[in-house]
């Protein structure tokens, strides 16, 4: 077995995996993606022999050693190949981006996902409310930086990168424009975005509105 | 100012000041911790001013720089004070604490307090069943080590240890045993509240069974 055998079990449409694929690229490692095809339907025995816990992409198999959830994965990504490295080395720093990834992993995904999950006027507009107040946070910690670490693309820009592949599909559903809110925000979604390890790894933004939509129907949302 | 000058903003009966509590015994850092007494009323300007997102204890005030959410103080004092380590050398071994820290952080006391609000038999009978389901977990990645990491207390311990102390109103509010379900785990709490550095940090179980009832009646609960 070669020293670096490295494979990621993924599916296309999840944002976290998206995330692993762009700390993957940042650090130049070959891999070798395995889709879970059947999205709707059993899980595959990699899958869940990987990850019997939680049972969910990413996992990633590092020399076969199944490593779960994305951003325990990216810190491991991180510290296993140190070269091109995504934290700072300050111990404060390195708690700062620490807080930011708790703050994205609890309540980006969530309050997107409340936002196309909503049923009636009412409770979309108070999903968009509640969704943009989540980003508030985000928008001043990033202000006037190019990037959350400062001037170079790090730890916190990679877990939020992944997650941005879906606000388009919350914009359509929550009648909004990120833009309109938080323009800083969105500057720095439009940079990251032209980023090659960025592009090379989200899907198409047209493509997840529409999978949102297929999963509105199929939970009779409309 | 000296080198270390550590103060905790704390509250009596929270279990994840606990944790970082004893986190600091373990290091043998000595500080200053500074309690929230007002649990019920508004929050000091200290605390707004450190943790302005969440506005919660615990925070760690190290040379006025303020570290907040306790899973990310403690990995901060042990890469600070780097003497009696918390965690292995090996990032595998380091992915693998962090994948149980977050499955604790996660779980456990959210599935804890879901059985003391709970309202009703039936309501309370499932929170108990979900509650056990979340142990089941933990009961099984101990297995028959002494310490989740293996030989030595650490990092995973202290995460879960802290919480413990909520888990005698759990049984009672719940009508269950710990030990009539999961012996093993009975016995690392028995073991590791044998600890000094645990047993003079967590707060007294009666006393916290009494703040519980407090907060059921505060609740319309009974």
């Amino acid at each position: 077995m070669a020293k670096d055998d490295v494979k990621l079990l993924s599916m296309w449409a999840s944002p976290f995996c998206m995330r692993v694929k762009v700390a993957l690229a940042e650090k130049d490692i070959a891999y070798e993606e395995i889709l879970e095809e059947n999205i709707m339907g059993g899980k595959t025995e990699l899958l869940l022999k990987s990850n019997p816990v939680h049972q969910q992409v990413p996992v990633l198999l590092h020399d076969n050693k199944p490593i779960c959830e994305s951003t325990n994965i990216i810190t491991y990504i991180d510290e296993v190949w140190p070269s091109k490295p995504l934290m700072s080395t300050c111990a404060y720093e390195k708690s700062r981006a620490r807080f930011w990834a708790d703050y994205i992993d609890r309540k980006v995904h969530s309050a997107g996902k409340a936002i196309w999950t909503a049923k009636g006027e009412e409770e979309v507009e108070a999903a968009k409310t509640a969704f943009l107040d989540v980003l508030m946070f985000l928008d001043g910690t990033l202000g006037d930086k190019d990037y959350f670490n400062g001037e170079t693309f790090g730890f916190v820009d990679i877990l939020l990168v992944g997650l941005t592949s879906w606000f388009p599909a919350y914009e359509k559903y929550g009648g909004f424009k990120v833009e309109d809110n938080y323009p800083k925000l969105a500057a720095w979604i439009t940079r990251t975005h032209a980023r090659e390890t960025v592009s090379e790894s989200l899907a198409n933004p047209e493509k997840i509105t529409n999978f949102v939509g297929m999963l509105r129907q199929m939970f009779g949302i409309e």
